[in-house]
C-alpha cells in the first residue's frame, strides 16, 4: 500500500451548518455530485468530503463518536485504487500487516467497490474503487 | 482559505507499533526529519504524520481522545502557508466564518509559526508556516 491519501472525510452533525462554514465562510466550492448526506471539495490533488456523522459511523460499523470506547473521532481516510482487484490486494495486505479488518471489500450502493481496515490505533482507512472519480499518478479528481 | 490539506496527522499511542505497521507492514518510508515523537511520510502532494496522541491533544489543548466530551478523535489536519502573515489571515478568516479559535498564531518551539481553529464539529485545522518544508502550487514536500 503506497503512502497516499485520496479522500479525507470529516463527519458532521449538521450538514447545512458545515456547508455554510466551508462554502460561505471559507469560500470552498462543492462538487455538483454531492447530495444532502455528502459534500465533496476538490483540494489540490485530493478530495475533502463532509459526511453525515451517524451514517459514516454506521458504514464502518463504529460506535458513536462520543462513545468513550470509540477511538475513531469522526475522520476517516480513503485511498482509491484503479481496480476492484487492487482494493482486495491492499485490504488483504494491510490485514496481513496487522491492521484490523473493518469491512470486507464488496460492491457499494453507489456503484463502486470498497472495503476498510483500521490501523493499530483505530484510524479507519477505506480502500475504494470509484469509477466516477479520475485517478492517475497526479492524484484524484472529482468529475467536472 | 483555499480547499487544501498539507498534512494529515494521525495520533498514535505507541509510536514504535505504529511505525512498524506503516513502515515494515505497509512499506512506507519515513522522512529522516522525524524523531521519537513524530514520523512524517511523503504522500503524493501532501504529508501524513504520526504524532504521539497525548502530545497532539496537549498541543491543541484538547481533552483525551477517549473522553466522551471530545469530538476530536485523534486526527488533525494542517494547511501550510507561505508566510506568518498568511497564517494570521487564514486563522482570522476562519474565526470570522464561525470557526472556534483553538490556538492563537504564535512562534512554535520547532522554529515555525502556527495557530489553529476548529470547524463546527470540532475538527481541528492547524494553519502553519514551516520553513523546513517546501510549499508550492503543486503541494508540500518534506526535505530530502
Amino acid at each position: 500500500m503506497d503512502a497516499r491519501v485520496s479522500i479525507v472525510s470529516l463527519s458532521v452533525t449538521d450538514m447545512q451548518r458545515s456547508r455554510q462554514f466551508y462554502e460561505q465562510g471559507l469560500g470552498w466550492r462543492a462538487s455538483a455530485i454531492g447530495d444532502g448526506e455528502v459534500a465533496f471539495y476538490q483540494a489540490g490533488a485530493m478530495i475533502v468530503g463532509l459526511y453525515d456523522r451517524a451514517k459514516l459511523a454506521a458504514e464502518e460499523n463504529l460506535p458513536p463518536v462520543n462513545d468513550p470506547q470509540n477511538v475513531h473521532g469522526g475522520i476517516t481516510l480513503a485511498q482509491n485504487q484503479a481496480s476492484k482487484a487492487d482494493v482486495d490486494d491492499v485490504v488483504a495486505g494491510a490485514v496481513r500487516a496487522g491492521g484490523t479488518l473493518r469491512r470486507e471489500p464488496a460492491d457499494t450502493f453507489w456503484g463502486g467497490y470498497a472495503g476498510s481496515f483500521a490501523d493499530p490505533d483505530g484510524h479507519v482507512w477505506e480502500i475504494a474503487w470509484n469509477p466516477f472519480f479520475t485517478l492517475d499518478e497526479s492524484g484524484i479528481r472529482l468529475p467536472d
